[in-house]
């Protein structure tokens, strides 16, 4: 059959609906660098425009995943669940999450991302263990997962190769915030994970990519209904990103506070989300039959240890120093100074922008500015208000900011500072789970 | 000033207004190759979207007109006045306008351009006038001009230079049927080619780009109010292109035509039209104040033979053979094949695929189908029907087919056929000018 990227194009930009094959010219055409930038960039400001049919966004999701590597879970017993999160700011549930339910008995085989914009990532997090290692091979992977029951490890470059090219255009061309699009980028990497259901968690307010809660449920809607026309279980939640989650914010506070929450301690907020998001995953991987007991044995495995003792099972296998998990302070990279954020406005807290805090970070070295930036493991931010605190210009310390440069920790306050919005009238505190989908 | 594409993109993409320097912006790196063509394609889809406000396409256009050189036409005496067709099948009225009106006194300095698709193209059709010249430099078209009163010439590769970017983009990415982009497109080669005021004729019907008069009365409402945004004066005619203009379509064919009219002899509606089109240039440049009297003026020049013979003084300051203007048929190339084409249907001609018939001529050689495809100046169709005649099953003669390679011509036969729709009802024929703009 003969294709014409002009009259696809066309077709889309005229409204109409695409079919597999169609979409099957532009994915492989983009691969194999074939198709014009031009006409792939003209096709994708179509698609922002008129959007994707459900079943053009699963046909288009399925075919970016074959576009490239495609990982066999099946040597690994039982329901292959992965977790995702569209990316926030102090969002360190995976580390929480991945031990814990391997405790509960799932296999956790998760590829992971590294920081990218203003948001963490999870590579970056573990690597500040010492010695942790994130490049496995597929064996090693694969192998640590059976004998553990769990690993987590970078994605490499072979899964989904389509979407590297259709993103390197869209982030040039303004055609990122298209929800057909943003779902067919996720799940298609997803897909090629080979995970049989996921749990995804979709971030929304100041420190997400999507701030309003109604486009937020349409992400979460069109990823679940993607995922399943691929033949996937999923079901989403709609979480809160209007503040971090929990207090740390960076690399090394964020395993920190992590363990702490392994351990029964730490920020709420944290524990909540994890064992919200833990008990989805053994719902959906059918071990557990209601949210109330999978909470139940997962409270369990927090209380009895066996979480934080599978944490430290973990980072021994992939190289890293197991004392972390008794003694953080002295195994992680420590700061060189530390300077207190204070309130500069008498009032409540009414809002934490999580975007800028995660810029000013980035410039700090917790995150990423550049391709080639290297990061800094002991910067980072630890939040000691929440939204709908009241403090006291002057004297209520908003935050610590720590990092090994004093001159880069100096330029980021007043960016940190401005993040906090202090108002004259208490809000209430937001939920932390909007929504569930699915 | 500091632009960033991606915003300037984002800014259109959600329907904003584009101010001067942003659009300046966009120009300048369009013509420089400074800007990624993803990001144009992009902007190009976003344009095609949400369209373009009266006052951003008279700054695109001008813009555009400025990239790159412009002809300064104030050495010649008076307003000078341009006309100009979008482009349709059989349309050979610049060869009469262009003696007729420099006949009744106006100056003519026209810059044309080539066969372009399954259109006709005015320089094609001159240089089959042997030894005709069209690559004249700017002193000998001035000095024509002011010596002889009239000069049509191709137009080089300088004028307007970000038109061609936008238009090798448009024309893979499926952003070409934009009304502001096509305004922008032809006003702004019109007006780096030093006009003070255009006579514009858009075409519409089947032989036409638009084939829907609402559009085309769009188009000639912007590309009035755009010329005049740009400080010169405009009128625009929409005409019909249901039927070729004539019955001469191919370039010796409508030369040998465009002599008829200017003997006072050929078909009506080329006669008329070129009328129509006349009295609107003497009108726009203030030298008769009514149709009627500028009608007149034209009519008593083609009488008298004054338009022959400009039509003869032009051919031989071009380098032409002037005979052509007493003995065409002698001097224009002659076809060595010719083939008759029989209705194979009994009834009324309800139509005449212009479209079909261009790109059937075109694989006959007589307009372009590739980048150096080589014209056959005597390959053509004269057409013998219109719509609304009356026609038999082999015995009405539609059209004689001709040229100089039979087995092209052979080949060519169907398509041509399949261009004229005939059915059982009689159709009214369709008027020659469907409305006047501006």
């Amino acid at each position: 059959m003969q294709f014409s990227m002009y009259e696809i194009i066309k077709k889309k930009r005229d409204g109409g609906e695409l079919n597999r094959d169609e979409l099957a010219y532009v994915v492989r055409g983009a691969c194999q660098h074939r198709l014009p930038e031009a006409q792939l960039a003209a096709w994708l400001m179509a698609v922002f425009w008129r959007g994707l049919s459900r079943r053009e966004t699963v046909d288009l999701t399925v075919l970016m995943a074959q576009s490239g590597s495609q990982l066999d879970l099946s040597r690994l017993p039982g329901v292959k669940v992965d977790k995702h999160s569209t990316g926030g700011v102090g969002d360190k549930t995976t580390l929480v999450v991945a031990p814990l339910v391997a405790a509960a008995g799932l296999p956790v085989a998760k590829l992971s991302g590294r920081a990218l914009g203003h948001t963490g990532g999870t590579l970056d997090k573990l690597e500040s263990i010492p010695g942790f290692r994130t490049d496995l091979s597929m064996d090693e992977f694969l192998g640590q997962v059976e004998r553990i029951g769990v690993a987590v490890a970078g994605a490499g470059a072979g899964l989904a190769p389509a979407d590297k090219v259709f993103y390197a255009l869209r982030d040039q061309t303004a055609t990122v915030d298209s929800i057909p699009l943003i779902a067919a980028s996720v799940l298609s990497k997803k897909l090629a994970a080979g995970a049989d259901a996921f749990v995804l968690d979709v971030k929304v307010g100041s420190g997400a990519f999507l701030k309003r809660e109604e486009e937020a449920v349409t992400l979460a809607e069109t990823m679940v209904e993607t995922a399943r026309g691929a033949g996937r279980r999923a079901r989403a939640l709609v979480t809160d990103m209007n503040q971090p989650l929990g207090r740390a914010v960076g690399n090394a506070v964020e395993v920190e506070e992590a363990v702490a929450v392994l351990r029964g301690e730490g920020p709420a907020a944290v524990r909540e989300l994890s064992l919200e998001l833990g008990a989805e995953m053994l719902l959906l991987a059918g071990v557990e039959s209601s949210r109330e007991s999978a909470r139940r044995r997962l409270e369990e495995r927090l209380a009895s240890g066996a979480a934080l003792e599978k944490f430290q099972i973990w980072v021994q296998a992939q190289g890293g120093d197991p004392h972390v998990a008794e003694r953080p302070q002295e195994v992680l990279p420590r700061p060189s100074c530390r300077r207190a954020l204070l309130a500069g406005t008498t009032g409540f807290v009414q809002g934490i922008n999580g975007e800028e805090i995660g810029l000013a970070l980035a410039s700090m070295g917790a995150g990423r500015t550049g391709a080639d930036a290297v990061i800094d493991p002991a910067a980072g931010l630890l939040v000691e208000v929440s939204i709908g605190d009241e403090v006291e210009a002057g004297r209520s310390v908003l935050g610590w900011v720590q990092g090994t440069e004093a001159s880069r920790v100096e330029l980021a306050l007043p960016r940190l500072l401005d993040a906090f919005r202090i108002g004259p009238e208490p809000v209430p505190a937001p939920p932390l789970v909007y929504r569930r989908v699915g």
